[in-house]
């Protein structure tokens, strides 16, 4: 698959390192692509050498999935210059989530309750197919679950299509996850993004981002 | 322990029933006592005979331990009329969720992101020793734990006071519960408080209140 990962950062890299190793066709997005090389991407790409970077919307023109790997607060405008267009009809895999550090650690949400990021970036592109997933975990452990108890424990996914949920958990399944549960529509992600709260303060207390919650039943 | 179970509904009950089958001395506390003996509380009664009624403040006055089982839209009122005096010093379990049934199912919740019913059940009784705990799962789980996957899931406590977790984990322990997570102070209730929605729309996935989540580490 043709796959666009918008944002340079920790997330952005895992997705798009082990998408490429899994044999996908990668592109990173990044808002200003000479910034991005003139920072550590350099070395990163050594390292990566069959990770293509673009901007935002080069690198969506052309994919046939989009992954949202900007941060909560930057991911309108992100998926903005990717275009509509361009993210029309596509699956929007969206793993941002809407923490506000205005007040220091551990940071609040900035939409909750009753709405969350998934539903603002459905419904501010409507033509894209949003699911929300792998927000409910470290980077390191969405590509690499397998490290943790063997992969025994979930994630979720969140959308109104039901063929772009089902595009999403084959990619997770590839990923080595064995528990994707399809929680419903969009307005569940609601309740994957209101698990951050509880996931900062388990991070505080057990001193690493290597822990996933299980589904138990 | 003598055990003061403010709440009379299916909460309240199971905590009750349970906690007297342990050995504990437990009065239930309600607001209108000729009221909830008028409802169906005859016929729960009958088959725990162990257990007391009381008003609310008449089961706290006697009590070591609280715990507050009523709705969380009443339980600052419940609370106010247990009584300050009667609730200074004592450990406060508190299980309820801030739930706003406004809008109809799923509901949403009325404290959130920087606060939780927790830490203003804790600043309104400032001298009682508020542990959140057991709001996380549904009441038949929360003390028959071993019923499902032989209890290997988790629970958490929240607190400001170390051994009034102590006091709650134990109790915790004896209902069957092997993993009590200590999350850290009473501001860490949001975490659990806010995980409600995804509890709730896996309820409405799973079809059953009998699942639970692990913290796998």
């Amino acid at each position: 698959m043709r796959i666009a990962v918008l944002g340079t950062g920790m997330v952005g890299r895992a997705i798009a390192a082990r998408a490429a190793e899994l044999g996908h066709e990668v592109t990173v997005g990044t808002r200003d692509v000479a910034a991005t090389r003139a920072g550590d991407w350099a070395d990163w790409a050594a390292s990566h050498p069959r990770v293509g970077l673009a901007g935002h919307a080069d690198a969506t023109r052309g994919s046939e999935l989009v992954v949202n790997a900007t941060s909560g607060a930057g991911s309108l405008t992100a998926l903005a210059a990717a275009g509509e267009e361009n993210l029309a009809g596509k699956v929007l895999l969206d793993i941002a989530n809407p923490l506000d550090f205005g007040n220091g650690f551990p940071p609040t949400l900035s939409v909750l309750n009753d709405d969350s990021l998934g539903e603002r970036i459905q419904r501010a592109f409507p033509r894209t197919r949003v699911v929300k997933a792998l927000n409910t975990l470290t980077a390191d452990l969405m590509t690499h679950p397998r490290q943790l108890a063997d992969g025994d424990h979930s994630v979720f996914v969140c959308g109104d299509d039901p063929d772009a949920k089902k595009t999403v958990a084959e990619l997770l399944a590839d990923f080595g996850h064995t528990d994707v549960i399809d929680l419903s529509d969009i307005t569940t992600a609601r309740g994957t993004e209101m698990l951050l709260p509880l996931w900062l303060r388990l991070y505080g207390k057990l001193g690493t981002g290597i822990f996933n919650i299980k589904v138990v039943r």
